[in-house]
Formats: C-alpha cells, structure tokens, sequence
C-alpha cells in the first residue's frame, strides 16, 4: 500500500515530468524521485531534452550511495531498451533500490518490460500510484502514442461575442498581455506551432517563443508550420524565415506558387478545402513532433475540427463586445445542431482580465 | 466600531434582501436584523413585496418587546417619509431601538432623511457597514435611481464559438437544461424580459417564469416585452400573449402592422435601426420597472450596447463548437478595436457541464 509519504513522491516526481515538456519529443516527459531505506528523498531528476540522460538516471546519480536499498518514485514504467541511453530498470537494479512505484505503464512496446525484469531482479514494484494524474502529465505524448498523430491544442483569443477581430480587421488587442504572454508559454510546450495562410498573410507572424521564466524548455523553440497550400501567403523576408526557429512550409502537391528558397517545404495532398489534416499531422509526426498548437486561422480550425483532430481547445476570452467581425472558428462542416462538436469544460483560470478555459472533447 | 458580531447580523440582512428581488420594484430591495441589548438575533424581515411592509417593519414585529434597548441591522437607510407605509425611522424609534446601523444611504430624496431622525431621537447611527456588498445586493434599484431608467442584464447563450445556433438555424440545444433553468431563475428576479422581432418570430418563446425552488419572488412574474418595430411578429395565439403573465408590445409609431388586439401596446420613435431605445426604457420606468433582461436577439443587444444602456452581461458558454451560425451580438455600431466595448469579468460559474460569465463595463 502506498503511504502518504509514497504519495508525496510521487507528486513531486510529476511535477518535476513538468518541466521536460516541450524538449522531449518524440520521448516522454519523465519525473523521477529517489527515497532512501528511511524514506528521505535524496536524488530528483527528469527528463530534460530528447537524447538527454533519463529521468532515472539523473536522479540515480543525484542519489548515488544513497539509494541502495530506498524506493524510485517514477512517472513512467522504466524503460528496458538501450536506445540513446541504457535500459533505466537495469540502472535501479545496479543501483541496489528495492522498491519501484511507477504511475503509467509504457504504452510503447519497444521500451515496455521494464516492471518485468525488475521483478525478476528480486525488486518490488507497484504499478498505477497518481495514475491519471501523471497521465494528464504526459497526454500529449500518450495520445501521440495511441493514435499515431501529434497531440493537437486549438488555441484561440476571443471577444465574449467571440469575435477574433473588429470588422475592419483590427484585432491588436482584444486579449491582454498577460493572455499573450500565457500563449508563449503554450509554444514552448510544443513540439510545432501552425498557422494557415490568412494569418500568414495578414498577421506577418514570428511564432517564436519569447524567454517564458516559468517554461524549463524555454530553450527549445517549437517548429514554426505554416499552411500555405498555393505557396503564396510566405513571401522572402517574411518573419517567420528568421533563425530564431525551425521552420516548415506545407504547400499542395500541385500548388501553383513558388515558397521562399532556404525553407524546408512538405508537398501534401489536398483535401475539400485546404491540404489533407491527416497528411499533415503525419509528416509532422515523422518528423518527430507530437504536440501541436495550432493557433489559427479559423477555417484552419474548422478543418482540423471536422477531421476530428482537435484533442484539447485552449480559449482565451477577453470581456469585450465587438458586435462585429470574424469568428474564431468556420468551415467545420457542422450544419445543424445535432452535429455539434461536444466538449468537456476541464478548467478555468482567470489571466489577467481575461478568462482561459481549456475544454476537450467527450470521448469518440 | 462595528464587531464581528455586527458584521454577521448585517451580512444576514443582506442575503434576506435579496429574497425581495423581481418583486419590490419600484421599491428597492431591504433586509433587516433586529438585535437584543445582549446581541441575541431576535427579529428578521426583508421588504417582499411593492406595497407590502417594509423591512424594519417585519423585523420589528418579530421582535416585539425584545427590540427595545436593541440595535437594527438594515440595508438601505430606514425611510422618513409616509408612503404607502408609515416611515420606518420613527417605527425604529417607537420600538426602543438604541442603536442602528445601516449599509446604504437613501439616494431617493423623498425617502432620505432617515437617520437625521434617528440621530435627533437620540438613537445611535453608523452608516457604510459592508456598505459594497449591500449594493451590490441593490445594483438594479440603485442604477435606476441615478439613471432614471431601468438596469438592464444582457443575457446570451452561446457556443464556445460564440454562435447561438447552427448553420441551419438550429438551436436546441447549445446550453445545458442547468443553464436553462439558471435563466428562469434571472428571469424570476427582472420585472421585465425583453426580446425583438425575430426572437418572437422564430421561437415564438413563452417567457414567463417556471416555479423557480430558490427564488423567494417566483411568484411575481415579470413584464413580457416584445420589441415589434413593425407590429408583424406577434401574431394572435402566439404563447406570449396567454395570460402567465403581463405582456407589452413596443412599436414604431408609424408601424405599417396592427399588433394583436387586447393586448397593452406602446409606440415608440424609431433610431436608425429598430426603436429608439431610451424611448424603450423611459416607458418601462413609467411602468415601474427597475430592472429589465434583454435575451434578444443579437441585433437588438446591439442596439441596447450602442445607445450605452447595457449595465450587466450574462453569458451562459457552451461547451460545444459549431463553426457557422449567428452571433450573440450584432449591430453594435464598433467598426474598429479602438471602439470596442470594454468590460470587468466580476464572476465565472460552472453551471452544470456551462460556464456562466458575468461582466460589467468599465465606469464610464
């Protein structure tokens, strides 16, 4: 049975999986406490940055003598596979730990089998302590592993009437600046961050993640994607051409225009309107990228929407009346009301003046 | 200085004021605590009803003998004048109460003057104790007074999208049956709901109050208004004009239709779109109303936010997307950000699987 103590751990091992995200990819974010034979904790690590040590290991040299004989607090079955770095459940066992709670079984069958092999070192391990909690940690890369796509988070900033500009156009500021600063904190969260054509062409975007104090990946800049399927709206010296991150242009096939020299450019297949999303999500994927934020514009949105490839929507609501203007999301090929796509409130946060609720989908 | 105890005993006639709400207009909202010399609660009321005592009346009675020596908690200044009751400073007097202390000044000339006769009684005065939240209580009332109009809530209902119907005009239902029974309970505290031409056309709503269990004033049921520019959209049999309770018609003065015969009609100038809407609320105010909520449709809220007269949002969010379909709001006459109508989120609420969000606009 897990103590109080156990859970603690383990709470503290989630936070630290926290501070991974955004790095990572295509691993797991990964948190990991040690505890000595008297249950102090005496090492912490996590999984900083992809080809980096694990979690364990990190915590494991922290802990050094000290472990022989505690207990590894770990957010994720340890994996058991030499990839870039040796099998983590034989690490513990080198390290004399006795006991081994982990909180999520490692969907990824490659790596799977660690809880086994430390069994049959004589370990003691117990599965699912925080389970959910952890999870939530890791949903992005745990729905990237089930479905085989990156993780998508719309997000949008909307009038209460939910506008995302006047009706000239204008739309600096609806939301405020601690709004804006919160979505930098979502980009450095991600692998990849997408816009579509129009906001290419009518915002000039940078889509780079300014310095977020808060963000441990800060480091990381996410790729900058753009939708631009007749290769017209990224034009040179275009903002988003700058070093400050990668960048990728996704064009049709047989998209008339010509995109920027210097640029990486994916050629996909066209859907009703626009490029195909599952085409889209999987070059992105093999890319290794497995959380997206997509931030615009709306028929982007609807097109992601309508191909059910919106896992987490991220609203940003300003208390403002606009009366007029485009809305935030078009072109989902929702007609009537029984077609409406249904979600789950899962939090509200006041930022600032402004409110962010974050809503995801009923189970399909 | 006023005690802990003190403060409780106000804050208890505070919520039994707001029993009064949607039935006391044009009257404001009073609750009152009537105290022992020793601080023993012995007597409580609240003003329930136009015509009916006031609250120190209520209190007193409770009371009885027990008030003298006592101190009374009210809410708004106890009145001086002889209304349809006799004014209850002197009824506090008559009582032997010592002490009185009350939250809000009367802003009502005829009315004030209270505690000038208390003090001139030798009766102990403090006024301002929670002195925000007991207007908070009397918002409605207390805009009237300044304003000479009616307080007006806009109530929406809308997609996370900020639609409130689909494509195809569908709109049962975007809101939860909570969000809708939350509605009833507004309604239930208004003395009048409003919606225009097409809300009368397409819906053909009822708009009375269903028993609402927590609302002390179900029982009054407010004004139905249907702004009819033309006098085309209420046609006979229409399920406002049943006798659930009291119906109004605004037209245009020069209207081309004939609004249903014995039904009670006003007509009003015309604006540059719809009616004129302080024409509106200046008979509302004749009729005693003090506290209205405007449910729509979208282009008459524009109306009521470009003539400057919206003094509370309600907003019930969906969690739900459609991507196409009307906006709560239109027409307001803001073409640029630079004019759009800013507001102060003062409360979020989850209301069953909704949000509720309330804003008022920034003092103008």
């Amino acid at each position: 049975m897990a103590t109080a103590a156990d859970i603690d751990a383990m709470r503290r091992a989630i936070a630290l999986a926290a501070r991974g995200l955004g790095a990572t990819s295509p691993n797991p974010v990964v948190g990991c406490v040690i505890a000595d034979p008297d249950g102090a904790v005496v090492g912490e690590g996590f999984h900083q940055r992809t080809g980096g040590p694990h979690a364990e290991v990190h915590a494991l040299r922290a802990a050094g003598e000290r472990a022989r004989g505690g207990t590894a607090y770990v957010t994720l079955e340890p994996c058991n596979h030499t990839g870039r770095t040796g099998p983590c459940a034989q690490a513990l066992i080198d390290a004399g730990v006795r006991r081994v709670f982990y909180a999520v079984g490692d969907p990824n069958r490659q790596a799977a089998g660690g809880a086994d092999t430390l069994r049959a070192a004589g370990v003691q391990v117990a599965s699912g302590l925080l389970q959910d909690e952890a999870a939530a940690g890791n949903a992005a890369w745990l729905t990237a592993v089930r479905l085989g796509r990156p993780h998508v988070t719309w997000k949008y900033a909307a009038s209460l009437d939910g506008r995302i500009a006047a009706q000239d156009g204008t739309s600096r500021w609806i939301t405020s600046a601690e709004s804006r600063a919160d979505v930098h904190r979502l980009r450095a969260l991600a692998d990849a961050v997408i816009v579509g054509s129009g906001t290419a062409r009518a915002d000039d975007p940078h889509l780079a993640v300014r310095t977020v104090a808060d963000a441990g990946a800060a480091a990381v800049q996410p790729l900058r994607v753009v939708v631009d399927s007749e290769a017209t709206a990224v034009k040179p010296g275009a903002r988003i051409l700058d070093d400050a991150a990668p960048t990728l242009i996704a064009v049709a096939e047989d998209a008339a225009g010509q995109p920027p020299g210097g640029v990486d450019v994916v050629r996909l297949p066209r859907a009703d309107r626009g490029l195909s999303v599952p085409a889209l999500l999987r070059a992105l994927y093999e890319r290794d990228v497995r959380s997206v934020l997509l931030e615009g514009g709306a028929t982007l949105a609807g097109g992601f929407l309508a191909a059910g490839a919106v896992d987490r929507v991220v609203g940003y609501l300003a208390p403002v009346l606009l009366g007029a203007g485009p809305a935030a999301l078009a072109d989902a090929s929702i007609t009537t009301i029984d077609e409406a796509a249904r979600l789950d409130i899962t939090e509200t946060v006041r930022i600032g003046p402004d409110l962010r609720i974050t809503a995801t989908p009923k189970e399909r």
